[in-house]
């Protein structure tokens, strides 16, 4: 029996990777089976690499490129960590996983979304999530978080609003014609987004 | 006017590096225009990170993400170098492209060549070489040369001797179908291999 892929999505600052975190832990708690935590991109010893090419290269890489570099490590990190994981039975949650770059790359910058599906499809060796939760908020409040945070930007934070307007606009594009999602609100605490994951779980009946 | 992009292709050993070397020095003193010499991976800065994970990585990288960090070499190297030139009307003389991933990636190691001539198009901007110039050897020779050569044989040159009969094989399938392509004797002088790319250049009057 096949392990269970949820991805969680959203744009920076919304609070997925928090929450991603503490379902990790609420499962572990519970589920018996082997269970994993993973982001993209960075996942593997390559990903690493290439996290820090994006990341200290990002002003002499073209969209095309940056995309192609992401597929990479999506490519490696399925191979490598992904499918051996989820063809022992166990969950694999990711932080980011395809439909970020169909969000980022393709409604953000505008390359191709049918090339990118494709190429998306190709590294994920056609496996698709089992359930995709997107944690859905706007930009002033994930700006907000971020100053909040305190943090070094990233390169993706440095973008223009309109670009995250764009990125937003993509996510719901995308999850409007996808039945496995669950949509959490942003705005809620990460003990009530948890809360509503482990329901969705239970429904699914994917815990018994 | 647009510029002229031809490829130099065949498998290591066969000759084209010094081939494409040559007719770059030729056809310096005899254009009149901007010819740069050009190769894959590493064209780029990009292109020179990339080529360091391909060199020193080999062995965590997966065949489709091996083969996707030379599409976003690619990528890079054609926005960067390679469109502007011919933009300008400048010539570019590439030592390996789009072909030799097909050969190698696809032919070689069996991934898709359907998804890798898709993903290739897309990070070539639709552009394919207006001529490819083939150099065709066998694979005792080629083995031949770079044991004499006496360097440090690379990862693509330590696989066995069927993969590279397999590339070679997905060469001569390319290449079947194509209509702008030069094939030549890799058994050949340089001298003579430059003499025969000129003359193919005259008849194309290319050089009036």
């Amino acid at each position: 029996m096949t392990g269970k892929l949820i991805t969680f999505e959203g744009i920076d600052g919304c609070g997925k990777t928090t929450l991603a975190k503490a379902v990790y832990t609420e499962l572990s708690n519970r589920l018996g089976k082997e269970i994993i935590f993973t982001k993209e991109p960075g996942g593997t010893p390559l990903g690493q690499s290439l996290r820090t090419i994006l990341q200290t290269q990002k002003s002499i890489v073209c969209d095309l490129a940056e995309y192609l570099l992401f597929a990479a490590d999506r490519a490696q990190h399925f191979v490598q960590t992904i499918m051996p994981t989820l063809e022992q039975g166990g969950w694999v949650l990711a932080d980011r996983l395809a439909d970020s770059s169909l969000a980022y790359q393709g409604y953000g910058r505008g390359l191709s979304t049918e090339q990118i599906s494709a190429t998306n499809a190709w590294a994920m060796q056609g496996r698709e999530p089992d359930l995709t939760i997107y944690v859905r908020i706007d930009v002033e409040t994930a700006f907000a978080r971020i100053a909040k945070r305190n943090e070094t930007l990233t390169s993706f934070e440095q973008e223009k609003r309109a670009f995250w307007q764009r990125v937003i606009a993509g996510y719901e594009a995308i999850f409007a014609q996808r039945t496995n999602v669950l949509v959490l609100d942003g705005n809620l605490t990460t003990q009530e987004q948890v809360a509503y994951v482990m329901k969705k779980l239970e429904q699914l009946q994917w815990l018994s």
